[in-house]
């Protein structure tokens, strides 16, 4: 087999077989092939894209490059969620505790924000002393005892997708549905996980604008764990404006906590409820979605979840008294209000701008090699729907340094656009939902 | 500008402009653009295509990136011609005696073989003491004195081309037209000529197999040309069979030989002053491509063009007696003759097996770093249309190792077809003409 005989397939419009895909990824993993025929190979598979198969064996071959996590002499299901990332998208702090505290075991490996979008690593950190970092020997004590744990990508973990994502980052290939299904799917399946709870974001805060795009990538993602023997649902959800009222590090993390302790946004209960549902549901603890949202519910109302997470928080070295207490989380030394030049309704948000906005003041990477300040970020007041007085605040600017304070303002006041009339408001956070065929038997497998 | 925004616009199909061509081009001549980005915007190139203002952009920013050879001071006009390869293609040989000989100046350029197709350079070697590696200062001399020179390619001119299709090899993305024809174009635009002929090949033994596809890669050579402002015509042509009767560095020498003193085949011959006649017509020699056809034919009847050739070779070192007595050419020790397994007539011939035939015995290389041995090749007794005996040679191979002297005899057997009643002899050498706007003119102009 020789590589320069695959890229023309591929070229070609052909569809590889999954020895040919493994001969591929296993040595570029390995060192054997040069980066400039990889390159080559991946515009071509992005512009000719993969067929359900190719893209099942392609996330087979990342998957296999590395160490695949192994919980099987643990009795629970192991679950997880993933999401394609937003701004203000923080459920995995609020639900991985639910989960956990519903009888699942949830071993997360998350990643860090990039761009306009956050990340749940850089979240766990602002909580003081919490340690994202660990070996798969303590990921395995503190999934043992308490259900979940939350940590870091490593480097026994499919090495081929870091050694591609690095690739495809600098060679206009990162935007191919089939790459990026494979590129997930195979990081989240080296968790050693049963089922999989997919939140795939679209809208104006989305990678994914359009929910055809979306849906698109759902499905593949949904088949492709199908075809690797595991219950996978994709959740359609909205990111059309900032999830919940809190972007920024610790702010999110307080919000996690008013969520896990019965309060918090409405929009943000609702979805982390479905989705702790789905991931209860996947796990066999109940035998439909209903009861398992009541359970979600339920471990929220008698304190069992938000316990969970201080029982996390302090397994990875985390100080819980900042959970119990959240000014004791990173603060920002200045607040400033962001006015609205009007009055009238807010009738749509530019979501992306709010993200990068919070990027801007600190809370977020350009580059990733940035740092990051845990304590800025942005608190909204107002969001889509919302009606508002001219010169009331639309939002409250956490900050540290006022050196690109100006550049945040502008893009908050471009990223509100207003209407006369209420426009209502947003719809169901959930807007398709999207099962494999095993996901659909839930506990009656 | 950033490569990786080009390499993103070329994936989406966009149009790319000259300045965005030329930063590409140069950024890589120049190693500022690492391999791994430069192919993937290849495979982009390929699968997407180019405009024919992008193909002119890039062959002007390929030409541009190293030396372009000047003769403007030499009064006539300056013409070449090239193959896109075949058989038995021996034509330089043929007819750049000619058309030096009827008043057009020849900086002609020329490669080596590779794979199944002999190369210029290669036959124009197996004279003794023929040097093709001139400097530009030698070539200039030997201009001036006689009208004609061939030399190999030279490190200062097109160093873009060499760089990138070191690169095309390897990442499947030879196979582009639109990289093919700036590939080629920008090399004979370097040569710093007024005119250009083009015989592109097909059919069984050219690159292009499919007559569409020649015509397709002409089209946008001739329209190139256009744009750079030279007249060029392409002559699409026959190469379902090896052109001529030899195949094989010097036995095509003897064969051009004899065309050159009014032998030869027909095909060859009629060839050779299709392509002659062009180049003297582009060349403002004659008013009119019979004229110059006319011309050709009496340039070879009077023996000028055979003594241009003699002299063109004694000031290249060459010894121009073994063309006088062809038998001091380097000859084989051994010849076998391969012998038609039945009567009937010849009625297809798989022309690249014969190509290959002829490498197999050592007149070819198969990698770049192969030396040839230049007395082996074969000599055609039959051929498309021909009537056979059961018994009767079909051809001799001429070889000096036996080594691998039953594979050539297996695809000589494997390239003739046979049928029970004549499908009569191959149609017209030249199946279609296509032209610029500029070269329908002559010398008129």
């Amino acid at each position: 087999m020789r590589l320069i005989d695959l890229i023309r397939k591929k070229r070609d419009g052909g569809e590889l077989t999954t020895d040919e895909i493994a001969f591929v990824v296993s040595g570029y993993t390995a060192g054997d092939f040069p980066d400039y025929q990889i390159s080559a190979w991946l515009m071509a598979v992005l512009l000719r894209g993969m067929s359900r198969p190719e893209i099942a064996a392609l996330t087979g071959a990342m998957l296999n490059s590395g160490e695949v996590l192994d919980w099987s002499d643990l009795p629970e299901k192991k679950v997880d969620k993933h999401s394609t990332g937003g701004v203000g998208d923080k459920t995995s702090l609020s639900i991985a505790p639910i989960a956990a505290a519903g009888g699942v075991r949830v071993p997360m490996i998350s990643g860090r924000g990039l761009g306009h979008t956050g990340g749940t690593l850089d979240k766990l950190e602002s909580i003081p002393g919490f340690n994202v970092n660990l070996s798969a020997k303590q990921m395995r004590q503190i999934l043992e005892q308490c259900g979940a744990c939350l940590i870091g990508q490593t480097a026994s973990i499919v090495p081929a997708d870091k050694k591609m994502y690095a690739l495809r980052d600098v060679t206009g290939t990162v935007e191919s549905p089939a790459l990026i299904c494979a590129s997930i799917m195979s990081k989240k399946l080296a968790e050693g996980i049963d089922a999989l709870v997919l939140d795939v974001k679209t809208g104006s805060g989305a990678f994914m604008k359009k929910e055809s795009d979306a849906i698109h990538l759902a499905e593949l993602m949904v088949e492709t764990g199908e075809r690797m023997g595991k219950k996978v649902v994709a959740l359609i959800t909205d990111m059309d404006q900032p999830l919940g009222r809190c972007v920024g590090n610790a702010l999110e993390v307080a919000e996690c906590v008013e969520v896990l302790r019965g309060g918090g946004p409405q929009d943000l209960v609702d979805l982390s409820l479905d989705l702790a549902a789905w991931m209860l549901y996947l796990g066999e603890r109940t035998s439909s979605l209903e009861e398992a949202r009541k359970l979600s519910a339920s471990l929220i109302a008698d304190g069992s979840a938000f316990n969970k997470f201080r029982e996390l928080t302090r397994l990875q070295g985390g100080d819980d008294k900042s959970l119990q207490n959240v000014s004791l989380l990173p603060q920002a030394r200045s607040k400033q209000d962001v006015l609205s030049p009007q009055a009238g309704f807010v009738n749509r948000m530019d979501c992306e701008k709010v993200g990068v906005a919070s990027l801007v003041l600190g809370g977020g990477r350009e580059k990733k090699e940035d740092t990051i300040d845990p304590a800025v970020g942005i608190v909204l007041h107002k969001k889509v729907g919302d009606k508002v007085a001219a010169g009331e605040p639309l939002c409250t600017l956490h900050y540290n340094s006022s050196a690109r304070l100006a550049e945040a303002r502008n893009l908050i006041e471009a990223s509100y656009s207003f209407s006369a009339t209420t426009v209502g408001a947003r719809g169901p956070m959930v807007r398709r939902i999207i099962q494999s065929k095993s996901s659909h038997a839930g506990a009656q497998d």
